[in-house]
């Protein structure tokens, strides 16, 4: 039997639930597993699920669209692992968590590639057998670096963009290539600490928590849909270079944490805003 | 328009959604928040949805039951506050708190008495103009002091009684008479530290957390279903005293988070454990 | 014997802990408990101990100031209960928290009356029989309110006023007349939405935690260093009143947590931050 | 300038202090760091200083001996990395994670093998260059499984052994060769669910906590000193197998904050406790 994954958004009306649970019955399908929320304030339904059988999947997905109001998503395919490609710079921690779990065939996702703008993490990419792509930035405007990028990223058929600890700014032109398949760490707990060196932001600030934020590429610097969160603990003897180890690991959980959600589809944006099941 | 909660617990069948939404709709109810979960490993169903509208629950009921398997549990009624007996020694903390939140309207319960065995909490729960009922154990054996507690409880018409720091261990006998509608709080991460003093079990072990769980009460000291449970860190400086000192904080939210979800309903016991939707 | 409290800070230099240990020594002083810290980027020295014995405090802190740098800062008093006003709006939570520390003799302080610019928890805080002042700002400019407010506080000898959801911002010239003597409790993990409802700003951000933050007030909104931060984990289903609702359990008890350590005396302010021993 | 560790654990006396900051001052050390616990119910004093400055250890030493009460612990010894085995079964996240930190200079130890009862982590341990010794169990008495691993470990000059998921069961003989030198990670929040397969006994028990303990390794299966412990909340969604694999992401970071405790040697064991400063 195979297993798919169901995800409508739609504005809400009633009987939808009796709707879609109807077609998916008619269609022989098995609910595993099924969630819906209704966000009142903007009346929109979103509803994910996990479904086993099968099914032809442009007759299933045609039947659903006549039942439920117009201008509704309708998104219905094989569940499958998701073919990514990682992004860094010179920190290993985030990188190296990934390709960890990636060897021990505990990530849902194969890696493609790792592209930096450095060539410090060639060596541990290259431990794992994954293709390294090293695109200096050097003596390059903005833009010719980001079309160098787009290439090598286009050699490539790319589910997800994960940058794990990449610190370069992204220009609104590279990013809109990817709406919605990015995936950034961030090491602060957003909105708090937006730019450049955080921990160091945070130290100055005298902050009793440090924490990290993983999230949905925008326009925007650090300001795209919230995925993950967390934060821990510190005090008075830590400097930022001691906040900035102790939040590796909360940077490498958030992330690894986001990315679960990410790849089992679990994740709605609505108005910058995710909805996660 | 009524509001109402409807659960259903059932062994799992395709279709079920389907014929549960179908009856939804046809009683012409709107679907306010809608969860289900299905324990695979024992194929059973559980399904918690919050209705609105106006309807016969009996007839509602009844079409249900004829829609699902044999032997389905179902429980709708209309949304309301439930009312609540709250039962402590003499630690205020958790006491306090309940009151509290009661008397700023925060508290989705009705407080009808305090009973305890010790008169020390009289004063804070006649502050609050809650009936307290003084029940002392002294030169009493179990079965009568019990008899004395039943005889004041019965007196209630009691949806839940609240076990708020009760150090006395009631009798199978007794807790037969609130089967899953005694909630306690103790004050461990269990099932560590169970029984007498787990603040003094937890510094005579050296652990590093220390934590509170709050359960249903059923026949075995400790081993109810468990509704929540958090923790905080300690240190090498704290003694028991300062454990239970910290720990109070940790019990009283832990309890007050377990109460909410209680008496909004969100809870089906199966197993010895819980299902919190 | 009577226990005393000795805080020092002062530039840092080789011997200190000699130098001072000797004088302790020497007065036939116990160490009961001993902290330091040195902040080498600064090159400040800063220490807290618990002393037990019998001591001229004059004597004693004259000999120390001997023995010191220059522009050495030293405190050292007996150990006592301090005496606090609390000042609040219209929440229950923090301020009925603190009175019901205070009721059973939790609190490490002496209440001396409520200060509020509504009458709305007069209620609650003349049941735990402590003087109540309504000063509407009804009116009123910000100044003449707060000469008002300061003619009650300067009828108390007060060591801390504590703002238990005081929801007024205070001038400048107010908080200068109570340098770090007051503590402030803000509804967001700082610097994470400053100003007015920050669980709104929170929703509308679309955060995955919220929080919130102690600390001593300063010249400017949500700016004085911070004592003490937590954070709960919340979800899409919550708007910003299920946010409010959550974050009070927080609010009160990092409060709770940063005036143990204000009573106690544990707290240096430098630079805008706090080092807590 | 040489950076120095000195931890002093004795019964305590008035003035201890002062008598080892005479010592330190005499000899012309800097006092980087200073920490003191007493434990007043069993009269003991722990210090632990970070010195720089030149010295003589065994003249330092001596002096300290003279001035402190009899059977006096005493440390000295210059601050360096410690070198360490891994020991490990066949789950790779600890030992990666390990790896990863050695590989990236994050790691306060130098890692001179590997130790497993089975093969599977050779490639791993390999790619990082770590010698890797695979000492199967296959066909061998407990005793002489732990001989052949014995020879392997007096091959080297080791400070501490890390059991990083080693999933056998040492006996106390063998413990006994490396006395408060061995750091275990258990997946479990200690002393709950010892043994086998914490996971699904915590599954099976309904907990809404899991978490990981990492401890010293005594003769008792994980009763020994704790030095760390965390948890995450989980809920009824997860079966052991989710538990599991969300529980690795808490073993990984527990094992790494003990082990960072442990390498700076900031540590005391005392009445199977653990004091850390």
């Amino acid at each position: 039997m195979s297993q798919y994954i169901l995800k409508i958004d739609c504005s809400d009306e009633k009987g939808l639930i009796y709707r879609i649970a109807d077609v998916v019955f008619k269609y022989q399908l098995n609910i595993i597993k099924n969630d819906e929320f209704v966000d009142r304030e903007n009346s929109k339904f979103f509803m994910r699920a996990e479904l086993s059988g099968e099914v032809d999947l442009n007759s299933f997905k045609g039947t659903l669209e006549a039942m439920l109001p117009a201008h509704s998503n309708i998104y219905v395919f094989e569940a499958r692992k998701k073919d990514i490609v990682l992004m860094a710079t010179k920190e290993s921690h985030c990188l190296g968590d990934i390709l960890l779990k990636h060897d021990s065939e505990d990530l849902n996702a194969n890696i493609l590639a790792v592209v930096s703008n450095y060539d410090e993490l060639r060596g541990l990419s290259e431990k794992f057998n994954i293709p390294y792509h090293c695109v200096t930035h050097d003596g390059l405007s903005r833009e010719e670096h980001e079309a160098q990028v787009l290439k090598i990223l286009s050699s490539y058929k790319i589910d997800y963009i994960v940058l794990a600890k990449y610190m370069r700014i992204l220009s609104g032109e590279f990013v809109g290539h990817y709406n919605q398949k990015m995936i950034n760490i961030h090491h602060s707990f957003l909105p708090a600490f937006i730019g450049a060196n955080p921990y160091k932001q945070a130290f100055e600030r005298g902050v009793k928590i440090i924490g990290a934020t993983a999230h949905f590429v925008n326009n925007n610097l650090d300001e795209g849909p919230i995925i993950a969160q967390d934060v821990i603990h510190i005090n008075h003897e830590m400097n930022w270079k001691d906040m900035q180890r102790a939040g590796r690991n909360v940077e490498k959980n958030v992330l690894s944490n986001a990315l679960d959600l990410v790849f089992e589809e679990r994740i709605f944006v609505h108005d910058n805003k995710t909805i996660i099941f």
